[in-house]
């Protein structure tokens, strides 16, 4: 067998520079701004938030906490449904908590990057736990991450910015 | 100054493996199956079309080559704006030639994400010119890049693969 010493600039050792340069970067560093409606809110109203905001996916909180998501693919299945847009409330079309893949501060790009892969979702809510009552946690919505931020710090990556 | 001799392994260095890495990546190499419907179809087949394909936006033909493209956001849109969605065809609603963004086999997928980026779109149908007649040029549609395939990248990338 070969023996193992000095060192072989392979492929395969820029790929795992790439994989470790990729793996140091946070949630924290590179999430936007969430936009939220409240559960209230009409699905007309919601709609409009998205359209003014021009983003993909809107999060709805109740009493301030993240209650549900609700994509442009969900309004658009509703839309054509025949529901009343403006006297239903958004809270009646949307993913309802538990059921909402969430990302943190302190988690790797890469991790939320697999979570959009397998779960086949556009974009996360990047939330903060909070106890709001004995045994009983919340999520305060304090970001997100989507395809588009990712599609950015891929170009950013390869302009070597 | 400090005598530039030797080598440094410094996070720039990294850097560069990374953009280098990047910039070998091909459209052809990453490109998937596109999902197209013809000019004459009505804007609610077209949004039946995107449902069972599952996919963000669909590209338009008319005798065969690209025409226009058209998103969630233009059905959406439309879909409140009470247009007849049976009878209307979706070439009213679309973003027609010369105005679409495309991209070519040859190019690099950083390039394609680029335009993804600068103009503020999710999907480029991936084409191939061909001539119809003297002096006249059309895009026959080969494939589709989106911010899924750039996420889906990343992932690839980040997990070393």
């Amino acid at each position: 067998a070969r023996p193992k010493v000095g060192y072989f600039y392979t492929g395969k050792t820029t790929l795992s520079f790439i994989s470790e340069k990729i793996r140091e970067i946070k949630v924290a560093d590179r999430k936007s701004v969430p936009i939220v409606v409240d559960e209230e809110s009409s699905i007309y109203d919601a709609i409009v938030t998205m359209f003014l905001e021009d983003v993909g996916t809107i999060y709805v909180t109740s009493g301030g906490y993240l209650s549900g998501v609700v994509s442009r693919k969900d309004f658009l299945k509703n839309a054509i449904g025949g529901l009343d847009l403006y006297k239903t409330p958004v809270g009646v079309i949307m993913t309802r908590m538990p059921n909402i893949v969430v990302t943190t501060l302190g988690e790797t790009v890469l991790e939320a990057a697999n979570k959009l892969i397998d779960h086949e979702i556009d974009s996360l809510p990047v939330v903060e736990e909070v106890s709001i009552k004995e045994g009983e946690k919340a999520y305060k919505v304090i970001g997100r991450i989507t395809k588009t931020t990712i599609t950015r710090l891929f170009v950013d990556l390869g302009n070597n910015e």
